[in-house]
């Protein structure tokens, strides 16, 4: 975390306010209404299931709008981009903003196809509350190679915090800059982590009024919760399972002793 | 179990039963077409090959009757349900009411869409071998809480039998309830645990004639799987991979000595 | 292997052919399109990364030409076969074509549906690279049984390399045929087993330019690899999990002690 704003925040702090997150997430079970790919739909379920909410997954048009009314967040995650889905993706968006709910935006692989770019700019456009995304992603949306002054100023300018996925994560809200080293290498090896982890951000939103720290406290629960299942792991194949029932059983010591937050 | 009809049915009796569906299911192999929603369709499958059946899942329409006229038990689950479910469920009901296959409801989430409640309840009438749910969608299709006698009620007006999930499970045909307490509280952090479970109902009654009695050997041969499972797991994660293995390797005294039923 | 061809093979070298093939794997990580049923979209893709590879997944009719002509190989799975699967075949099919890429074709269930049936044999006129398909579906689609001579036969009609699965899998392309006796019987208790070692052999494909050695060796890696999972399993669950921590960490030495290739 580089203190650039005129509320220095400790890296403690930010540690005990992801264990605060997890608490409520188990305690209060928010409801997240996910518009995934369809490769990631049953591990990203199972993942806020761990955590402690609970998802729903329908594209349908008749319906996704009174499920996104009844639900505390949503993500939008652009894989699998058919018809239906960008059908889902503006009845969702609409229904968030009419609800105040937050929602976080994944542009996933818009690297490899310029239509699908060109729809996730529209949604950037739509006021995410959080956009997720790697370095190829950042990219192709951003115009340039992920630096933080970069990440800083596209937080900057889409009003959004930016998490921006890698060896170390990097959360910006374009004020604020927090730079996460958990994780393991692994986790690149198993489809859907990153699409998961951020609807583990999603949740967090629904449980946490500052959108930085709610993103912080989902990439930490996330890491530290991937470290200590490596620990029981043998490969990318168990490393999937043994995160879910780490991140099921992980607490506030867990995270103090094993965040690597700056 | 309630005695309540003219010809007393004895526990042990049920789990013996239970363990002679499970021995026809390995012998057998049925074919088991499920139209499920997509995050499930992976669990699904990998539960019904683990207890002996086959699953099949296409929902396209120029092939779905195919698939359900050559298969021995068809489920119906309305989850992520758009156009092509909403016309491939019609389909599929058509083609096993003509071949005489018995088929299951799952309801799932009817408490969170109005437009869907209204599609299950049009499902309903068209005469499910069993009605599988959980209390919330109970709630939303029958009018008022799964209470016993409610159950019966709705089970008697439907002429099907009626499974609610839950701490306890129910099983009623109207004239016959049984209560069954077998399972364990980490599998409602498992996605598609009650898919998968009415996936293995569907699987039963295409190889146990009386519905009732194969609705509740469904139910214990999952719920002591479980409970097996859960010896040798750590959390969520790790108990929906030795679920299959337990459930592969279950036999006639697993069931004995775990099976509660009354 | 039987040396019919002018150019006799040792069997040690196809498992040194093997070996190297995923040695490139891992080093070049070639990128994958996956046109495959929704059931075995997760497993598939988390089987690929294991291996090396990089999966993509889109049927979107927008995007899946870009997806397709940014992959170095293709798989066209003909599950779950909806009119958006259809039209997305074909536009894949042209773009591998366009761009020179080896393709898959694994024609799923053609045995339970002569309308995929009829789709398969317009697909096999369109030139696959490979064509992989477990007895059943031979028959429908050859018009017999899959007897050695019969399936040299049609590999030779198709100007293809043809892989029949099977307690021993068979590799021909007309001219060479060999038999590989690895794997173990709990994989067709896991739904998507075939289907994501379709996939794997796309992805052979894309680092060596001989299609029968490398559809050889992606049956020699995941056979092995599932041989050695198979050690530490109890069941289809855990060796589902196990067989990518052990596609992961597979070297040659495994390869040489374990091949049975004839």
């Amino acid at each position: 975390m580089r203190a650039r704003d005129s509320d220095p925040v400790g890296t403690s702090d930010l540690v005990d306010a992801a264990a605060d997150v997890l608490a409520r997430l188990r305690e209060r079970r928010p409801r997240v209404h996910c518009i995934t790919n369809t490769v990631a739909q049953t591990y990203t379920a199972n993942l806020l299931l761990a955590a402690g909410a609970i998802p729903s997954m329908t594209i349908a048009a008749d319906e996704v709008a009174a499920f996104v009314s009844s639900a505390d967040a949503l993500l939008v995650n652009v894989g699998t981009l058919d018809d239906s889905r960008r059908a889902a993706i503006g009845l969702a968006i609409d229904a968030a903003a009419d609800n105040g709910l937050p929602w976080v935006l994944d542009p996933v692989f818009v690297d490899r196809s310029p239509d699908r770019a060109g729809f996730a700019q529209a949604l950037l456009a739509m006021r995410p509350t959080v956009v997720r995304l790697n370095p190829a992603e950042f990219s192709a949306l951003a115009g340039g190679p992920p630096e933080p002054a970069a990440i800083d100023r596209f937080a900057s300018g889409l009003h959004a915090v930016v998490a921006l996925s890698g060896e170390t994560d990097q959360v910006s809200d374009g004020a604020r800059h927090a730079a996460i080293a958990n994780g393991h290498r692994w986790m690149t090896r198993i489809t859907a982590m990153g699409c998961a982890g951020a609807a583990l951000v999603a949740a967090c939103l629904a449980v946490e009024d500052d959108p930085w720290r709610a993103t912080i406290a989902a990439h930490l629960v996330l890491g530290v919760a991937a470290e200590r299942a490596a620990v029981v792991s043998s490969g990318p194949g168990s490393l999937a399972t043994s995160i879910l029932d780490a991140l099921f059983d992980l607490d506030r010591k867990d995270l103090h002793e094993r965040a690597r937050v700056s």
